[in-house]
Formats: structure tokens, C-alpha cells, sequence
């Protein structure tokens, strides 16, 4: 008999159930929403370090590493925006399925495109997390430079940003500092944690 | 004083090395092309299976979880192949520096787009593995009855695949079984995270 007769082309999957228990944890989407110089960023950079400090596999997905590569082919038109969001939303549900705590810090302005990602990594690991500064705080702040220049499509001005209905948490970021609002968001996740078990 | 003006916006974002310390791992790309029927897929799950019981972080790339969705936009012209590559690169290129050790298996037939995946995950990441079957093996195998159908753009028929020129691994599904062939990835694997240390 030749040996490659004996060969069984199974196919029994790693399952997320096995992922986890290397791991030692659930896989989340924690999806960051708000206008530019909200405070997102900053806040979802600090979570990131408090959970690895804490030993969790947490992973940030932003502009820094989406822009400029999966999503280097993309402008800033409405449907860019939304394929954007369309592709982070599938990379997102993919992490997650992975095990990963998966921090999503982006504008993302259209409840469709948010209520999107929420159904592509499943309702019960997703947590939206509305970043509310207004806009003329924004306005102010503005680490980057943007509102300065004379962006066209740019949310919040000429391009609408949608609020939230239903956002798990809303975090307040001119009467909380950073470090405080991602403690807020890492109750959240131990307390999901906590309810899969 | 007003509360937030105590606030320092900084970014200390986590490294790659902090994710190392939490995962007890190095991220890597393992990339498996061959022809369809060639056997890929079957070691590469084989491979997943190996390393989750070893309670590595291993998560896998493959037609099931891409095709269907973040390339369910993309059809099967060269272009269209081109750009699922190139998104699937990325996407390997972000899991690889999450931490986590990373199996894709896509028949991935152009040279240029595979030394893509590389130049994105750093070559030192990487490990290319030809599963070399020949056309004819994989005809009368054809486990998704591919072979036997008409489609256009099949490779190996009316499409063409360019052999790697130096991949890191050779393996030859006719002498060798799925299990002997995922031993032998294991093996270069363990053999990158021993150098890396």
C-alpha cells in the first residue's frame, strides 16, 4: 500500500471555545466613536496599556495602522468612509474571533457602518464607546491641526457625524481625564468577562 | 484649576514587545501556496490543531473567514486576485504584530504578491511554504470538485502559478502525510522563536 493511500483529509478546525482557553480570555470589539479631538485615541492608547500591563491580549486598530496600509487605497468621500469602516469592521470581528481584545479608535460618523461592525463580531462581544466632546471643544483642542485647514468632507463641519442611540458607554471627556475614562471602558470588559464565563 | 487642564494627551502606545512578554510568543506569517487540491488547507489546519493544544496563540487565514468576508467584494480576476492578496498581506501583517502566529492558505499563485506579504510582515517573520503537489495529483483529488467543472481563470489551467523560488519550506504531499507536513513547519517555527529570543 502507498503511503499517501492512508491519508484522511480531515478538516476539525481550531474553534474559538479552544482559542480561549489558551488564552485565557474572551475575544471583544471595544469600538471608539467620536468627532476628531474627541479624545478617542488617547483614551483607547491608554486602555490598551492597562490591559497589557494586566496580562490581556489586546490589540489597537487606528488610523496609524489601517490608513496606511489595508486602507491606503481609500479618500474621504462618504463611500471611501464607509468601505473604511466596511473592511476595519471585518478585521475587527476576525481579532476578535482570534481572542483578542480589539480596541477600533476611528471616527466612524454613520450609525449604519457602527451598527455594521456590531453585527459582523456579534452583539454580545461588541461594545460601542461614544467619546461626546463637542464640537467646539474639538474645535479647541485640536491635536492635529485639522480643523484649521479648509478639509472638505470633514465631520462634524461639512460632513454630518451621527450620535450614537444605544452606545454602551458614553464617556465625558472634559470632566474625566483619559486614564479615568479607560478604567470606565475596562469595567466594561471585565464585567462582560465575567457574565461569559 | 479646572479639572482637564491637568490632562497630558500622550501616546504611548504598547509594543510589539509588550505584546511579546503577555503572549509568551513571537508573531509570524506562515504562508502556505500550492495549487487547489494541493493539500494546503488540510495541513494548515492540522498545523492550527498542533500549535493551539501546545496552547500557542495561532489563529488561521483562509477562504472561509476572508472570502466571505472582507473580500466578499472581490471575484476572480487577476486584479481581483491581486487585491485579495494584498488585503489578506495586510491583514497578516497586523495579526503577525499582534503577537500571534499566523497561518494563511490561499492558492496565492503570483510571485510578486507573496513577496508582498513578506516585505509587509518583515521578512524575518516570515516563512513561505510551497505545498508542491502536481497538477495532475491535485486534478485527481479535486476534494471541492473544482477540477471538474469549466470554471475560467483556474490556475494551473487558464490561470497560471508561478513556483516559488525560495520558499523556506518544501513539502511533498505525495511521500508525506498532512501530520508529517505540519511537524515539519512546527519545526522551522520553533526554530525562528529559539533564534529570535
Amino acid at each position: 500500500m502507498k503511503k499517501n493511500e492512508n491519508i484522511v483529509w480531515h478538516n476539525n478546525k481550531v474553534s474559538a471555545e479552544d482559542r480561549r482557553r489558551v488564552l485565557g480570555q474572551k475575544g471583544l470589539v471595544v469600538w471608539f466613536t467620536g468627532l476628531s479631538g474627541s479624545g478617542k485615541s488617547t483614551i483607547a492608547v491608554e486602555l490598551e496599556k492597562l490591559l497589557n500591563e494586566a496580562g490581556r491580549a489586546v490589540y489597537l486598530l487606528d488610523g496609524d495602522n489601517i490608513r496606511h496600509g489595508i486602507n491606503a487605497d481609500l479618500g474621504f468621500t462618504d463611500e471611501d468612509r464607509n468601505e473604511n469602516i466596511r473592511r476595519i469592521s471585518e478585521i475587527a470581528a476576525l481579532f476578535c474571533d482570534a481572542g483578542i481584545i480589539t480596541l477600533v479608535s476611528f471616527i466612524s460618523p454613520f450609525r449604519k457602518m457602527r451598527e455594521f461592525a456590531r453585527e459582523r463580531a456579534g452583539d454580545e462581544n461588541f461594545i460601542e464607546v461614544y467619546v461626546s466632546t463637542d464640537f467646539e471643544t474639538c474645535r479647541q483642542r485640536d491635536p492635529k491641526g485639522l480643523y484649521q485647514k479648509d478639509i472638505s468632507h470633514f465631520t462634524g463641519k461639512d460632513s454630518s457625524y451621527e450620535e450614537p442611540l444605544h452606545p454602551e458607554i458614553v464617556l465625558e471627556t472634559v470632566s474625566c481625564d483619559p486614564t479615568q475614562c479607560a478604567e470606565i471602558v475596562r469595567e466594561e470588559i471585565n464585567r462582560r468577562e465575567v457574565e461569559s464565563v
